[in-house]
Formats: C-alpha cells, structure tokens, sequence
C-alpha cells in the first residue's frame, strides 16, 4: 500500500509509492519508446492494460476489444490505491494515510501518431467530455477531496509513453498548489468582493497584449507573471468554479481553443514537450463543506507549460521563477502565427 | 532592466528577465559543455568573467588574475540587476517592481574537474565561509529582503557550465516558498512553544532509520516526507535561523557532513546531477523587522535533491509529489555505503 506523507513544515504532502520500490540501480538511462506494435495504447493491444473503465465505442464494439474512440483504463503502475480505507495515524510529529485514491490514463484516440491537436474538434470534445465524466464519477465517493486532470506530453515532460495520452489522481486530500489558488482567490473575493479571475479576463481582454486566442467560450492568453516560456492560461469567459460544470457547447467552444492555441504552440516552437494541468475546485460533499463563496470567487482554467528550460535548484527552493522570455512577446508571436 | 511580477491569485513572484530575451528559436538544442582552456571558470580565464567581487587568494596574488582558491563574479548573464531603486507600481490590477537584485557565481576552485565533495575539509570550509561572508555583505543593502544559496551541479539539475560553481541570487522579497517554511514553523511554535526543526532532529535522532552521517555539529538524514529518490537534509544541532551565524568551528563541522553525505550519493547514484539548496532567514533589518520568535522557530538547513526523476505536470499542478523510493530504504543504502 502505498503512504501518504505530510511534511510538518510546510503541509505539503508526498506519496510514497511503495510498490514502484526503485533502488538506486532502478534511476539508470531510459528505454526507448515502445513504437507501433508494443505500444500498450494501441488497438488490439486492450488485453496489455488493465481492464478499461470507461470508452467512447463504436457501436456493436465490446468492452477491451478494439473499436474504442477514447478509452480510460487504470494506470499499470498506480500511485494510489483505489481500494481501503483513509486510516489517518501519527507516527511521533509526523502524519500519514493510507494512499488511498484512484490513477487513470485517458488514452485519447486509437492513433498512436496523431497529437491531441491534430484531431477534429469534435473528437478533441469526446476527450474533454470524458475528463468531464471521470471527474462526475470519482467526486461520487466520499473519499476523494480532489481530481487533477493532466498531461505529460513528451519524454522531457515526464511522459513515459508516446501514445497521446493524459492522466488523472484523484486524492484525499486538497493538493497544497490547490489551496493556495483558492485561498489567494478567496482572499481577493473578501476584500474585493470580485473574482480575480473575472478581474483578470477583463483586463487581458482589454489589454490585448498578451492575449493568443479567444472564442465565443474561452480567451487563451500568456499570463502576466508567467513562470515558464510560452506559459498560456485557457479560461472561460463566465465564471465557474468547476470544470465538470462544462455543458455541450461550452466543450465544443473549449475544444476549438485548445485545439487553435496547441496548434500555434507546436507550430511556434517545432511541438514542444508540454504539460497541461485543469485547475479545477476540490469536491465539496455535504457535510465536509467548502466557504460558501467558492462557486463566486474561483474559476477552473487550463495551464499550460511547454518545457524549453530546465527548472533548477533556484525556483526548487524559492518558488521564485526565472523566465527569460517576456509573456507580451510570447503571446505576440503566437498571436500572429498560424495555426 | 528585469522586471518581478507578483501572480494576482497565488502572490507568487516571477522575475521577467527581459534582457535574456528569449525568442522561439532560442530554445534549440543546447551547445557541448566547454571544457579545459575554453571554461571562463579556469584559472588564466578570468577576464572572460566581469570583475571579481571576492576571493579567497594565495599571497603576492592580484585581483582577477591567478592564485586564487575560491571566486566571486557576478554572473554574466544575470537574472536581476543591482543598480537601481525598486519602483513598485501596479498595472490595473497587476503588480510589479524594477528587477532590483544580485546574481553572482561562486567558483568553487580553480580545479575544472574536481567536484566540492572530492576536494580536503579544509578547502570545502572555504566555500562555505565565502557563501557567509556574501550573505553579509548583501544583508548590509537594506533594498534586499533575501539572500538564496543554491547549486545547480549537472545539466538536468539546470548548470551551463561543467566547471563546479555554486550560485546566490539576492532578491527585494522574500521567495514564497521560503514564506511558507517560516510560517509553518511560526505556527508549529505558536502551538507547541517548540520549534518544529528541533522536534524533527530528535525524533530523526532517535529513530535513526532515516538518518545517513552525524558528527559533532550536523546531521543528515532523509526527511519523512522527501519529494524526491534520495533526497537528504542536513540541519545543525544547535538550533539557529540564520545560516550567516555560523562559527568556524561549525563550518569544519559542515564541510566533513557535506562531503561525507554528497560522496555517499556520488558513490551511491554514479554522480547524479543534483541541486542543493541553503535555507536560511530573511534579512531582519531594523524598521522592516520580524516576528519575535523567528529565532526559536526557524532553524536554516541544506536541502539536496538528487536529479533521478521527471518532475511532470501532476507535480506542477498540484505540489503534490510522487517518490517511487521509500526515505528509510534511501537512508539505508546511504548509511551503508562508504564515503
């Protein structure tokens, strides 16, 4: 079983994943890529995963046989354990939990080769529609506090796999990154009694400077204290505190500017390695709670962070970031490449 | 000039280095590693460097030419600048201030080749007494808040150059990861009237599964919630806030755990590329002050990662860490290993 960690400085918690055990001969050089045929994601490889959790199917399709669109499947290596109980316990000053919580991978269409942006909008819609849906069914169990949607798009961006892929955790606990987004959102609400992120929409849209794309639904822009090169934030132009609050159209209109903002990126920067994140807020069940003022003062976005520079000991221990590169240029060029 | 930009949700600081100016084709694949007599770090070189700041220097020696033992520059390409006032304006609903700060290199000797932990205790010594007497220098400059002291050792730990060197950057604001630190040992010395560092050494003392090397003023250990294979502490057992207190005797004491812990990781991982990290208090300067207890509560340390794992975008997004190697496991293997 995997142990849930927390620091006693910081709060910050760490799981440590047991059962992936690595010893120091485990950290050496990489293998390469399993390509076509060994790929575990491909079709009528279904048997090498674990059996599938949801899918988009063709019809007359069978569970973990080929004719899937999208297909979500338990990760092989998972850094949480779906079954147990929590069971809290101290050890000395120290904290700790079971590392109980779920580890997905959304495989996001049968073609190995095909990058996300390069699919039709409407199947880059079934993807978000199944983030969506995973994020519905997970919040259903009590246990779980949070669902973090992410990709790891290429090697340098910790993918262990090539086949267009994105992830989910789903914890018992609110992620630290989590909490001081919504703290610092609620604390703007207090004092302002506006969101910063309609605060934040308004002024990018009026400024123009910085921004990449927008749409009917959704502004893509760089923004203003961006940590990494061609940093870009995905918004919705009305407000909403959770992601899964997404209706049909909205998903459509989010799937055109990702697709449109991914595009510029890949063709900005020669297809970076990337990661994207969806921000979203933490399950709030009866009884457990959350402020009353989150669905007003938080709004769920996408960040998305290609990996051009490496991150080192500095911004490790400060938290304090070096970009070279200033967020106005960026998403000038991106504004007027193509896409 | 550079400029610090706050986020207006999380407060976070990022510095916009405006005069590294990276554009799109930038960040290509990066150049070998200049060796032997091409290295502006070598003895013969030192006009390749702007104007030394201090050094440790043999008799009869001249400022920046040869004979030195230990050298400060400022770094060519530095993040922040030093000349200026701070200006801090807002823009609408956004802040920032002028790039106010220092960025130099600290080259650990003129030896090319020859890492910080291969070199006698006496040498090591001297690196550590140039980190403090920087740190009080810098500290007399009442526009800086901070002084971090990291080492960036290898290219996937973020070096551009091979030859050993240790860096420092002074900022007009204290890092929010360094914030969070020194709240959360305010609150844990609110609550207990202890500090939580001390609780931490004696309970690591005591359990010893999780230590690696102790001598008479240090100890080292693997925390209970690394986030990382192989991460190791080392923390004074005298409890104090500010690294620059440090007495000579004390700096012996550290140099033999530096060196004894970085050998075991070199021996253990095959000279992994790492980071370390000084973590230390904020400057008190009279008028801008600190809470009372700061020095009860807060005790500086040295944080070592080893560079063994992808840090993906689950980590980015959520703070929230995945460590496939259980600390007591990599405690063991470092205890058991020589030096």
């Amino acid at each position: 079983m995997p142990e849930l960690r927390k620091d006693p400085i910081t709060a910050r918690w760490v799981i440590i994943a047991t059962e992936r055990g690595k010893r120091p001969l485990d950290f050496s050089p990489v293998p390469p890529d399993p390509e076509g045929p060994g790929c575990p994601f491909c079709p009528g490889q279904e048997s090498k995963t674990p059996p599938e959790i949801f899918a988009f199917r063709d019809p007359h399709s069978t569970q973990n046989g080929t004719g899937w669109r999208v297909r979500v499947v338990p990760n092989k290596f998972p850094a949480l354990r779906i079954e147990g109980n929590l069971d809290k316990e101290g050890e000395g000053i120290f904290d700790k939990m079971n590392g109980i919580g779920a580890h997905e991978v959304i495989i996001e269409s049968p073609d190995h080769a095909t990058t996300l942006e390069q699919h039709p909008i409407e199947h880059i819609a079934k993807v978000l529609e199944t983030y969506k849906l995973r994020i519905l069914d997970l919040f259903r169990d009590v246990r779980f506090r949070y669902v973090l949607i992410f990709k790891n798009h290429g090697r340098t961006a910790g993918a262990s796999l090539p086949h267009p892929h994105s992830q989910l955790i789903a914890t018992p606990v609110t992620p630290i990154r989590v909490k001081e987004e919504l703290n610092g959102a609620k604390s703007y609400f207090d004092y302002k009694d506006r969101s910063v992120f309609e605060d934040i929409l308004r002024q990018e849209l009026k400024a123009g400077e910085r921004l990449v794309y927008e749409n009917a639904g959704f502004v893509s822009y760089c923004p203003f204290a961006s940590r990494f090169p061609f940093e870009i934030c995905i918004q919705p132009r009305k407000q909403a505190a959770d992601f899964h609050s997404i209706t049909p159209n909205e998903i459509l209109s989010l799937a055109d500017c990702l697709k449109v903002t991914l595009n510029k990126l890949a063709k900005a920067l020669n297809h970076p390695h990337h990661n994207y994140i969806v921000h979203t807020a933490p399950a709030r069940h009866p009884r457990r709670g959350y402020w009353d003022t989150i669905d007003q003062d938080f709004c769920w976005h996408i960040e998305i962070m290609p990996r051009l520079t490496q991150v080192a000991g500095f911004e490790w221990g400060s938290g304090f970031y070096i970009n070279p590169t200033v967020p106005e240029e960026a998403a000038k060029y991106l504004r007027e490449i193509g896409s």
